[in-house]
């Protein structure tokens, strides 16, 4: 947990991130960038590719500020991927519409030899200069109390990536690899402990407040695995930017990691944990620590469904999560069909409950 | 859990289901029939279709012994597949090969006007009686101290095929369904709570010894949903059972259900829990209670991989889940790619640690 005074901040969310329980919870969306807004649409339109809208400074900042535009959001999250990491060291990655990420899959024969994390090392960044140029625009556009929020995938789940070559039903090559050759996975996840410090520390010097390691694929791994490929790395990044930021707030998402949240609250280091959909309420106040910030967790369905089941949904968290810190937010991103109005009365509800 | 005193049964699974602890823990595999085992891949090809090769008891009972013949495990379950249900509520189901079930989605406005019990209160079972064939089939041919275990699916799992379509990534639209429409998305569940009884009733006067269900999308819904649309029906369904079978030993598998597997082990009512590969061994036993029966939960990427890391993971399961009942498995399917030969290597090491 951050060393600093709870009192210190003006902003909503780095107040929570300090351990202060608000009356009202600040609130931001993952995902709230994207498809679902026509006006994302439209930008998308002007680039070739996806990965190309992540390199381009001026179309990534706005796209990053259309939703503070349009919601009472509390902070906007960087407009970029977790697989720019894999690129910048040297992986094939490209987007293939309505069909995710594609990668040049790696495997234990071929190793690492064409990866290097020189690009990340050098002090614009190198090919991921783009991306922090994008952090500056957009914190010198942001409104005095919202707050910038940076990210990278945790590492396992962007390895998951890379030895799969894209999105995995079973994950069967990355676990075989990690299961097997324990000693050259160990190499790869350094490589991604190393690479997440760096490209983390540059967002962080171009003006990121908060950063999140979204480890989406948390929920695949036995226990001994997770401790191993999951929380050890984690808490190594961890270490690692606060030796650089000792402030910095840093919240971990194992997403879909169920009894072994418990793990990896503990042995992080994390200053918050966010909370997938699945993930009861009580139990995480209870067994993760009623004074840890905890972010989440409605269920991106609930968002995309609106009415009066949001609403009670939404009530529900905010009666049992809020009695400790709590940043709302959804258990996982925004579907891509969900209706703007429905975001729009999630937050008039959330913000009408200080009144 | 099973009233029967645990000395009365000769079969080691049967001991375990009653609460005995045993040294060495008996063992079956889920998805331990099917495409690993070259023997299977030829009576594949003497059928047309995935549905046709369940329909023709000669074909399934073979297949169902395949496993049996080869290794040494204490169990055979029942060749047949979840979807065998709605097929009989009169939906439409096929198998496109490598692309898993497809079926004719139902959605709200439909309704559930096509979809009748009417065939499963038939004597024989009506569509489905060439199943409860097999399982006479497989019990008549099955050694003394061999299990026969019967399965279905659990409701919500069953709904979300049924609603999707086939397999999903999202879930948005059975979600949806069960958020907004909640009166009429339970009447689907209640349906399938009866279908459900029916269908294993149907199996256990067959000769199913035990049955499981196969709850393989619990990990999917938010507490609420997850108590409205899985404990609860599924409790409906263990006290439909026990009604008329009430010695009969019920494994409940809510994959996925991570920290709300307690809430499932608590509300159910069901004899045995089995756990996927992400549940840690020592909170399982602390949480779920030290005299519950549990199965499980060695990762199949493990038995994929062989080899000193799989009997690593495995001597560890019976070392932690073995302080109190259990039931040696994976905490999913046998992967395709497995080769057979570690699963003689693994049965063997689960053998040898009671000489």
């Amino acid at each position: 947990m951050s060393t600093k005074p709870a009192t210190t901040d003006s902003k909503p969310i780095l107040r929570v991130l300090g351990g202060e329980a608000a009356g009202t919870p600040p609130i931001w969306l993952m995902r709230q960038a994207g498809r679902y807004l026509p006006e994302y649409r439209k930008i998308r339109a002007q680039a070739d590719s996806f990965l190309e809208l992540c390199y381009t400074p001026a179309l990534a900042t706005e796209i990053t500020l259309q939703p503070i535009r349009r919601f009472d959001l509390d902070a906007a999250i960087l407009f970029s991927d977790i697989l720019v990491v894999p690129h910048a060291l040297g992986q094939e990655v490209w987007f293939v519409e309505g069909q995710g990420p594609k990668l040049r899959a790696l495997d234990p024969a071929a190793g690492l030899a064409a990866l290097s994390t020189q690009g990340l090392q050098e002090d614009g960044g190198g090919l991921l200069a783009p991306v922090y140029e994008t952090v500056s625009k957009v914190r010198a556009a942001l409104p005095n109390d919202k707050t910038l929020i940076g990210f990278a995938g945790g590492p396992w789940t962007v390895a998951a990536y890379m030895v799969e070559g894209g999105a995995s039903q079973t994950f069967q090559n990355v676990k075989r690899w990690a299961f097997s050759e324990a000693g050259s996975f160990s190499s790869l996840i350094d490589l991604l402990v190393e690479a997440t410090v760096l490209h983390l520390s540059h967002q962080v010097e171009a003006g990121a407040e908060v950063v999140q390691l979204f480890e989406s694929h948390a929920g695949v791994l036995p226990e001994r695995e997770f401790r191993r490929r999951i929380t050890e790395p984690s808490a190594r990044i961890v270490s690692g930017l606060h030796a650089r930021f000792p402030d910095l707030p840093i919240i971990g998402f194992p997403r879909g990691a169920g009894a072994l949240y418990e793990v990896y609250a503990r042995e992080t280091g994390v200053t918050a944990l966010g909370l997938d959909s699945s993930v009861p309420a009580a139990w995480a106040r209870h067994a993760l620590g009623r004074t840890l910030p905890l972010q989440g967790n409605l269920d991106p369905v609930h968002l995309l469904a609106g009415g009066d089941t949001m609403i009670e949904a939404a009530a529900e968290i905010v009666a049992t999560l809020g009695s400790g810190p709590l940043i709302f937010n959804l258990g996982h991103g925004v579907i891509k069909e969900t209706p703007p109005e429905h975001v729009a009365a999630l937050v008039a509800f959330l913000r009408g409950g200080s009144e």
